[in-house]
């Protein structure tokens, strides 16, 4: 038996109430949930005064490497969570979306973070905004870590998903957690929280975890620091999002509901082609996987008029060969639901539906959790309103008919605000129509053609690298999106001053800050030994005619306004122009260090402006500026570990006017190895 | 007499109770103020049938030429908006913020929106996501417009600002607006909105007015597809946000209240120093501009405990001589309030904040709505909450001193959240702590020395490339920041689909995608000729090791790698490889066209990265793929209009493997003059 209970302010409770948790499978007792008297106040505090300052003090990088750390940790214990899966009534594949799924979505989240953000406690987000004409006066906006505590609601569905989706980015943010799952499935949950506390990864203090239906008066605690993400009903999120907490702080809130998802045939697709095929399947897919118990399953089936029978006809066959069965057996296709109470409530949903539909298949029901797969017909989808709004969480569908483009589009916004929509078609141009149209309405849209069937990674996933959540009836929440669910969790300020004082508190180079010059060659430094604001101006070259003509002769680069000097000379600039490269070439051949040392190699360059022609006979100059740092994981493959330096690089004329300015990538080797690398 | 009525459904409604508006100034009527009964249902669906399509219709670039149009339109007739400003109290300086402040905001979010996002009618976000291994299935992030409407509630304090900055940023993101101004000032706002609709630039049914003090039913009608910008208090604010309509339908709710700033004078700084009277001319200014009546006013005044004293006679000093006065008049410094009803509140606020302060000044009330500048001292802030809490809406700070950083930290934070604060050092040290520690509860954050003084916009001033807005307290919403103004008014919606297909769809090239090859030569067209897809592949080039010691000859780059056998073989390449910016000069070299034609320069480089090395021996080719175009505004300066075009660049070698990959920027001249270059 599993125990369930809360681990509060350090510490796992031992006392309240306890209640059995069942097997969906068999109906036996698989787990004591033990619902204590929480001292959420205290926890709050807990969070902050502990939790915070601990994670804080770390880099997002470091964040992000714990996070990669953690997921390494449970990934080696997937085993014993499928086996706990299994009674929430998951199939393996089932399983395999929460579980390996939520510790991907970890993995991911935590490589776009290292990938994307600054290696700071903070993040300098995007280039300093000029402010003044002297330059004088700059702004930088940076996202900044809030004192507070992210409290993370999670659905009963996917309990290793919702809660690791939620948790990485929050931590990587530099927040704290305080995780509350649904008590249905809060066995698998736990197992997974034990792990993550016995890991000693995260530090002390950065998660909590509340066993209870309801969690008393903790939103009385929050404040305008904290953030609330919730995954659920529309009903209880609704409710939630208009707490007088939450409007008196102006807490932020991401809601995530259910919504009535969609998925069109394209009105081009004849059953004969692979399209129908993959259309078929993918909604018959959607139908089944987590027995439907998915709030980005396709709900609503968009077809042509024409095809109803088809679509009717194929579906049924898929459907007949998947009934409910044991989730344990590597045969059955669909397991039962979460729970008695579960398939209830879908057999309500159903039957409101049922009202103003035509029953077209019904799998039969075994018995406890075990339901059939359900599909029905609306044979007026715009005149009927219920099938946009009744959401059966279970393994059914009703089937659309749709005359033209545009009433499918109509059909498909219905809802008003979906997670995610899908079209299935092999004419760009209708994809084109409905995407375009429905796109206001969508978190996400899907276009499966041939091509990119093999690959897909379906319609109901969510991807850690795109954002997920949807308008309106899904909640108006967003939530993953690479790097962007890291910045979700953290205060965005725009920061004003002069560009040096912006960059002794950003720790990153602005343009037009005081630099230092450097007594060493920066390219003989090693990774560490570099510091931010740190500068080498180079020797000077004067451009001969020879230059540009070698540069033209050598590259095969003969465009008129560096070889022609008639045509040139009705070219914007008058007069021959060195090439933008040879600037480029020439300043790296100004600033190079030429024998073995730290820096690896250039892999890189972003940003590059040509701001003012070079003349032959015109001298450039360049400075190169520290800009900002990364450290980067060490490789299996490097035999030395390394991090990533950025340079700004300025290059001037005699006139000191600047010609070019851009930003180099480097590798630069590290003295020593860093604390993560393990 | 200024007639104020509301523009309904593209109709200026005649009908309704009539009320005079008074002259802050001299209590005589200004304007009538004709509040119809008006139909909100209706508007919505107008706005959405008739002003939406046609505003969609357009793209971004389009969208936000009419905003500049429209900006420049309005600024011809400044004049005669500043008369009417005096109406209000506001003197020359108080009204140019107002004024041409908010035509300086329209013009910077189009300019913004121009050079940040696509000319398209929706906005092609940051690059694909690659999401399978062979390509195929691919994702894009894209913002598009809503099909619905922006309800903009606008405070009093600055009826033209409030307007354009909420209008601007809406329009160019591809919704209508019903604007709905505060009657106190609305005969200014309904001024300017008449000339934006006699100028006849923003389509039919992209802007409606209510005259009325409350929106009746208004957000009754409110969608999943709408958005309410609302700038005003805090009580009335978050009783919106937690509207019915707003929860059910998730109507994204962007708020803006007034918060109690406040700024801090370091611990570095003595009485002689000039970040000293920096502060005071700061703090002075911030209390008299617009009589204080503005949401980022300094209310709280945090200063070093022993220069207590100081603070106080040399403010004291300057408000003597800024007494309330005549706002047409030159010499006056400050204006009244803006009502007699503004000053009995205003007393009412003061008493409230009196009865645990102490009042070290008090300059005259004289009559009306002309009220004393108020200067009082908080002793103990950090324990008194009354002074974090209480805002009295006009020329009033209270001080508050401090002993220790920290101590200023708290007493900061202890607002729960500012639009804007402000700190006066000459030493980063202090100012990265302080920063650091306040930026979570703050929304912007200003620090000034004596460098940056000079040119500083000030404590007060939102700027259009920053974000405005900020947590808790101040609402939680966050406007502006350049072309995030226009992204905040969007749907943001994850595609996936084939690279061709998300091509197809978005018109903007994605990587993998089908590319057609050109039957002429890309650089011999003009920008409308070029199409998003259309590729040139170009020769074939064998690199040699003459190539490579040349080069290093010519631009003076002898890295180990490049030059010296042995070290090289020592390096990570494991023998001598090709500079980079060798194979980038020798493709522009091979897909360079060397005659004159409408390509007249490349001017920037994206996003290069060099992705495998070039061996000597080795053959490089290279692709050039048309990838995106931005019509650009035709400069009084240029001969010809021109566009902007992004060609990505893909260098493979013998054995196809990609050796580096960039995107180039040129410049290409149009066929003809667009519609838009007025």
């Amino acid at each position: 038996m599993i125990h369930v209970s809360s681990y509060s302010c350090g510490k796992w409770t031992d006392t309240g109430k306890e209640s059995e948790l069942y097997s969906a499978v068999n109906g036996k007792p698989v787990a004591v949930f033990q619902e204590s008297e929480l001292d959420y106040a205290a926890m709050c505090r807990y969070a902050k005064e502990v939790g915070g300052p601990k994670i804080r003090e770390l880099t997002i990088h470091e964040r992000a490497f714990k996070i990669k750390f953690l997921a390494q940790h449970l990934l080696k214990q997937k085993e014993k969570y499928y086996n706990i899966s299994t009674h929430t009534g998951a199939t393996r594949r089932d399983s395999w979306i929460d579980i390996e799924g939520g510790i991907l979505t970890a993995f991911g989240i935590s490589s776009q973070a290292r990938r994307n953000l600054s290696d700071l406690p903070w993040h300098v987000e995007g280039p300093e905004v000029t402010l003044s004409r002297k330059g004088t006066f700059t702004g930088q906006h940076i996202c900044v870590p809030r004192p507070g505590v992210s409290v993370q609601i999670n659905a009963f569905n996917f309990p290793v998903w919702g809660m690791l989706e939620k948790l990485a980015p929050a931590f990587i943010a530099g927040l704290p957690s305080i995780i509350k799952p649904s008590p249905t499935g809060s066995y698998l949950a736990c197992s997974v929280f034990r792990d993550i506390i016995s890991s000693g990864i995260l530090p002390e203090g950065s998660v909590q975890f509340i066993a209870a239906d309801v969690p008393g008066d903790l939103f009385d605690h929050l404040t305008s620091q904290d953030m609330v993400a919730f995954t659920g009903s529309a009903a209880t999120g609704r409710k939630l999002k208009a707490h007088p907490s939450i409007i008196a702080n102006s807490v932020h809130f991401n809601l995530e509901a259910d919504s009535l998802n969609c998925s069109i045939l394209g009105e081009d697709v004849s059953p004969n082609m692979e399209e129908f095929d993959l259309f078929i399947r993918e909604v018959a897919n959607e139908m089944t996987v987590k027995t439907g118990q998915k709030c980005t399953a396709i709900r609503r089936t968009i077809v042509p008029e024409h095809l109803l029978d088809d679509v009717i006809s194929a579906l049924r066959i898929r459907l007949e060969n998947s009934p409910p069965g044991d989730p344990s057996q590597k045969e059955t296709r669909m397991g039962p639901l979460a729970s008695p109470e579960q398939a209830k409530r879908f057999e309500e949903q159903c039957q409101q539906l049922q009202e103003v539909t035509e029953s077209v298949y019904a799998g039969a029901a075994i018995n406890g959790a075990f339901t059939g797969a359900k599909l029905l017909v609306c044979h007026k989808p715009i005149e009927t309103d219920t099938v946009h709004r009744v959401e059966a969480f279970g393994p059914l569908t009703t089937i659309m008919p749709y005359k033209t483009t545009e009433e499918a589009i109509a059909i498909a916004n219905k809802a008003d605000g979906s997670l995610a929509g899908s079209l299935f078609t092999n004419d760009d141009e209708i994809a084109k129509k409905i995407v375009m149209a429905c796109a206001p309405y969508h978190g996400r849209f899907m276009v499966i053609n041939r091509q990119s069937a093999g690959e897909s990674t379906g319609h109901g996933a969510p991807i850690a690298s795109l954002v997920h959540g949807g308008p309106g009836r899904a909640g108006g929440g967003e939530e993953l999106g690479g790097y962007r669910a890291v910045l979700h969790n953290m205060q965005r300020v725009a920061l004003q001053g002069s560009p040096t004082t912006l960059r002794n508190i950003t720790a990153q180079h602005i343009k037009g800050a005081g630099t230092e010059e450097a007594s060493v060659h920066p390219f003989k430094k090693y990774f560490e030994e570099l510091r931010v604001g740190e500068a080498l101006t180079t020797e000077k070259r004067t451009v001969t005619d020879k230059d540009v003509k070698d540069f033209a002769h050598l590259t095969g680069d003969h465009f008129y306004a560096h070889t022609d000097p008639d045509a040139a000379a009705r070219s914007m600039f008058g007069k021959i122009v060195a090439h933008g490269y040879f600037v480029l070439s020439a300043t790296a051949g100004l600033f190079v260090y030429p024998y073995e040392g730290p820096v690896l190699l250039n892999y890189g360059l972003e940003d590059l402006r040509f701001t003012a022609p070079v003349f032959p006979g015109d001298t450039i100059q360049a400075k190169l500026i520290v800009k900002r740092k990364t450290r980067r994981q060490k490789r299996e493959t490097d035999k030395d570990p390394y991090g990533m330096v950025w340079f700004a690089v300025e290059v001037t004329n005699q006139e000191n006017v600047l010609v070019a300015e851009y930003t180099i990538l480097t590798l630069v080797k590290r003295k020593e190895k860093l604390d993560i690398d393990r």
